[in-house]
């Protein structure tokens, strides 16, 4: 495993990273971190975990690290990423993961864990394939909790469910977690409206979510004492908002089929004025 | 006349009120204020011009100024306050008011003018009486512009196509002013789309503004330099927010006619929960 920092490399190899959580607390002292992906050189997998935002960035961080077969798998949040790899390295290279973790990066060098989630993994197009499950072999070997779908893009509206209106409202609504907004009827309801919003988009553009998909996240929300989700923790921690892949894509997607997300386009619209503003201030 | 003041009273009558702005700026240095509406007594016509969020206060507050024939004129915003006033005070009594200004008030005596406006008045239901013709000929007596109108509730929900948009993405895309607003293509466009949102719900409530209703007041915000609506003021001197008058009473109106105005209900929403959010803090 090699980790490609383009930050926080000194105090990574200095102090390695502490991951701590409910039941278990360790600090991995030696991470595998490289400046640049020219010192990595060519894999067999390159996984992208960065933000959406700083996609552009991939196409001359990726091309050092492929031979002919390499497999690029996002495990980024939102719409758009496999195509955007697609376009630039090639179709037949790309897998597209989801993760369903609650993780806060409180410094350069330590992680909180709030739950221990699971790994979604698919192929960009059609039904898993033996590589497909191949990846997720090597997740589970590693501990890490990992599914194969047939259909990733499903499972990417599925996502959104849940990431539309709780890392919306979570700014939106004055900078509180998703506990406070589940709690709120207001906002609860509002999280409502915007999940069946969501989930009539999905099936307008042909991936069939169920009617009553939004239950499984409202459950999980409950049961999560407050977590603050990644938009909120990147404005607190004045990064970019990844509001692009999030809102701005899946609006997009859901006016081409012919349909609309007006509660989902307000959010969109919102985040990009608020965005504008605190960096014009 | 008589003002009822609650607050500021031994300020207002130490210092008068400054009005400043463009082109006039003088000071009414006597201005003829009362602690409360049993000092003032029966009244011919009551002007109610507070908050509406303070509207179960005129329960107690009116009763005292009413003879017979009183007349009581609410230039309060949002929809919902003839209809209070008629419920408690009788529908005979009740004129309803908009008016068109645009002032800040900087300090307990001094008031910033940015434009002179005008003011449309109306009588609760149908049209205008010799009587309505009668308050308005006061209003231009004292150099104030004033119009009649045969629907008010035209009036109210017409002004709200500015109202509703202005001031809560004032608040919502970052305290922020109209001129910030109408610069800012993604902020100009959702502004358009509650306007639309609009039109078609007042001609559900059955009252036909023109599809193109929305385009005097996009105007009217282009013209004015930045001018920070009432609720961004409210929000920013820590007042309580005229949520219901302005999105909730609309909203529900909507709904009850068969309609919906899902961006104007997020507005809502969001609004409520920021206020929640900004009160427990």
């Amino acid at each position: 495993m090699h980790f490609l920092m383009r930050g926080d490399l000194s105090d990574v190899r200095r102090d390695g990273i502490f991951v701590r959580g409910e039941g278990e607390n360790f600090r991995a002292s030696k991470v595998n971190c490289y400046n640049s992906t020219k010192e990595i050189g060519p894999c067999d997998l390159v996984i992208v975990a960065m933000k959406t935002t700083s996609n552009s960035d991939l196409v001359d961080l990726v091309p050092p690290l492929l031979h002919e077969k390499t497999m690029v798998l996002t495990l980024q949040n939102g719409l758009g990423n496999e195509e955007f790899l697609a376009k630039h390295f090639g179709a037949e290279r790309v897998l597209g993961g989801l993760c369903f973790i609650a993780v806060t990066r409180h410094s350069k060098t330590e992680v909180e864990r709030y739950d221990y989630g699971l790994v979604i993994i698919g192929e960009l197009e059609g039904a898993a394939q033996s590589r497909t499950h191949h990846v997720a072999a090597e997740f589970i070997r590693a501990e890490v909790k990992c599914k194969v779908t047939d259909d990733i893009a499903l499972e990417r509206w599925r996502k959104l469910i849940w990431n539309i209106p709780f890392n919306g409202l979570s700014i939106l609504a004055g900078r509180i977690d998703t506990a406070a907004i589940v709690r709120d009827e207001h906002l609860r309801q509002l999280t409502l409206d915007l999940m069946e919003e969501i989930i009539e988009a999905a099936n307008q553009c042909r991936h069939p979510l169920a009617q009553d998909a939004w239950r499984e996240h409202i459950k999980r929300s409950e049961k999560m004492s407050g977590y603050k989700p990644s938009t909120l923790q990147d404005w607190e921690s004045g990064k970019p908002l990844e509001i692009e892949a999030i809102w701005g894509e899946p609006v997009r997607r859901a006016v081409a089929a012919g349909g609309q997300m007006p509660r989902t386009e307000m959010i969109y619209e919102l985040l990009k004025a608020l965005d504008h503003t605190r960096r014009s201030k």
